[in-house]
């Protein structure tokens, strides 16, 4: 029973890919993380929210407040990626609903009038839409590097406001010298399914 | 500046999939989850922790007790689609993590002693598995349906338990007759992207 996607695509998006720990000098450019974001932003979303936000890490005197924020043992690996990116998620996703949802201009008031609400919504589909960035980023031919090791609030406070959470950092570029670790295990299927 | 991924995977998985309303009566055999789960366990989570657990609705006893406990609107396509996976996160995921990450058997311990700090991690790593099996669905040329309109307490009394949390529900099948509503506006990228 083989997938329609074809196997070199299911090597270059989850068989081969993997998290890099070291890249080389070449950098990222904005045109390849709009093609990216081109592609990705099709994923799909409830209510077609869509509250990813991503912050790149361009500038050297960014990256050292960035470093200062990540866990120690994240430090070397986000000081020479190419390109960093935090992925945040926008608790305030909900002022965009009457363009991005026009046949029910009304869902911005009805479902999610309440903030709890668009947190934990803006939470699940936010992370959705993290994943479907990874997989864009791994798309275009480069390793990405999720970590979630970094002092949120600060983070937070350094680069983003009270409405936009941090979902995770990325480094992203192409692998370096010895760039990743065997593979690890992963759980069997009969582990993780069940039939009813 | 094109992708590496070959355009025909790029419409499979982003650009041409779409979430279907309405699906053939063609069947999904558990072969086919099988070779969804087989290629999207390898995307990343933070240590491995691989929360993820999936429950198929496959007996018209179980779809009866699922249906009681959707929105009323997601009733007529949950009822007629060929399979309906509820998508959990498992709390005790750490129980696993000495054989997902053998050079840390540590990391139960150190990391994830605390009951509200894997929740936190299961609800973001479990969401990243999610979206990866959405693309696992639709690189087996199936379409996904995901939905988290739901009575989300009656689900997990009815089907999981005070470890597992549902993260969605998803209707899978091949696309009926008018699966899907005209495409609806995406942001655009320097909506969602911003450099420091």
């Amino acid at each position: 029973m083989p997938l329609s996607l074809n196997p070199a695509a299911q090597d270059l998006l989850f068989r081969e890919a993997r998290t890099a720990n070291t890249f080389s000098d070449e950098p990222v450019t904005d045109e390849q993380m709009r093609v990216v974001y081109d592609l990705i932003k099709y994923g799909p979303t409830a209510f077609n929210q869509s509250p990813l936000r991503i912050v790149l890490i361009r500038s050297p005197e960014a990256r050292e407040r960035l470093l200062a924020h990540m866990a120690e043992g994240n430090r070397p690996k986000t000081s020479s990626a190419p390109l960093v990116a935090i992925l945040a998620t926008d608790h305030e996703f909900h002022e965009e609903l009457p363009r991005l949802l026009p046949f029910a201009p009304d869902a911005k008031d009805t479902h999610f009038a309440d903030r709890p609400v668009r947190e934990e919504a803006a939470t699940l589909n936010g992370a959705l839409q993290a994943a479907y960035f990874l997989i864009g980023v791994r798309a275009a031919g480069l390793a990405a590097g999720p970590m979630t090791g970094y002092d949120a609030a600060g983070l937070r406070e350094e680069f983003l406001d009270d409405d936009h959470a941090p979902l995770m950092v990325v480094n992203i570029g192409r692998p370096g010298p010895n760039p990743w670790h065997p593979r690890l295990p992963r759980l069997a299927y009969d582990d993780v399914v069940t039939a009813v």
